[in-house]
């Protein structure tokens, strides 16, 4: 298993061209968004308020959708980073807790609706699924994987959101992680 | 527990107007939904296709998403109906499969985002929660509750297809099932 990169653990991130555009196309998308009051963007608006080409930001994001789903993983991971507590147990109840909280926003419901809408463009949280396997890796003695996490724990607290319950109240979600870190020992 | 109705458990529905009218108006939702390759349909419509009222149609159902959702649930009973193997495992087993295939065709897909719009809504899925809850209360020797059921195995078939991955395989669903029963044993 590949450590993350010092400067990347300390939050520093690469200075390359690459990374310079995306911030400038994330922060255009989510001005844009406030100013419009709306999800959705025209990629032709994000190249004139960005800077950035139009050709470039479709060749990375390819539609709008894409993008939009992008931008709000990147506003996820940063409003509920990946815990470190010291244990398996406590880093996934603060996890679930810190997504519970968040995804019960208002703008955490739009991140759930747009996920939903842009299926199918489901590769881009591959990055929230590697957090996850980072935080299981430093754990010993367990077996469990990312999709455990996200079938055991995410998906009970994103479904009742998404279907109008509100989230898990603590003791279930302290019972959901107790029943994932079990089925982990299996 | 009480045990249901003979004559439901025949199939047999009640004859009364209620459930007349009830046929007739998911009859009229279903043929305007098909005419028109909606899922939303105007009360007023179902009220002329379907001879019921349009006071007794929103007396009832208060909007045309709680109509649509109602509609898709019974359907949903219909194409997927509660298991009867015998043991708990194989229930649950045999119903996780149901659900999965059945979730995955483009009416099951349209159900799910039917429930998402709707959610606000979601008393109406206590009917199929009532069905889960009887098939664990036939099972001996277990803590499991329906909670239990939505949060192990639904919320994991209903997520990973509304993220567009597609339903969790048959390996995985039976360790999926395997999990479900361990946790009802503490």
């Amino acid at each position: 298993m590949q450590k993350p990169k010092a400067r990347e653990a300390r939050g520093v991130r690469p200075g390359g061209r690459t990374a310079r555009n995306r911030d400038a196309v994330f922060r255009a998308v989510r001005e844009l968004m406030a100013e419009q009051a709306t999800q959705q963007v025209a990629i032709a608006d994000v190249a004139a308020r960005s800077g950035v080409h139009p050709t470039t930001i479709y060749r990375r994001w390819k539609t709008p959708e894409a993008l939009a789903l992008d931008v709000a993983m990147a506003g996820l991971s940063q409003r509920s980073p990946m815990p470190d507590t010291g244990t398996l147990r406590g880093d996934l109840l603060a996890f679930a807790t810190r997504i519970a909280a968040s995804i019960s926003r208002p703008d955490g419901l739009a991140f759930l609706r747009t996920v939903v809408a842009a299926s199918g463009e489901v590769e881009l949280l591959r990055g929230r699924r590697d957090e996850i396997q980072a935080m299981l890796d430093r754990a010993p003695k367990h077996h469990l994987r990312s999709d455990d996490v996200f079938d055991g724990l995410l998906a009970p607290i994103y479904l009742r959101v998404l279907f109008g319950f509100g989230p898990p109240k603590p003791p279930r979600l302290a019972q959901l992680v107790e029943r994932l870190i079990a089925a982990g020992d299996r």
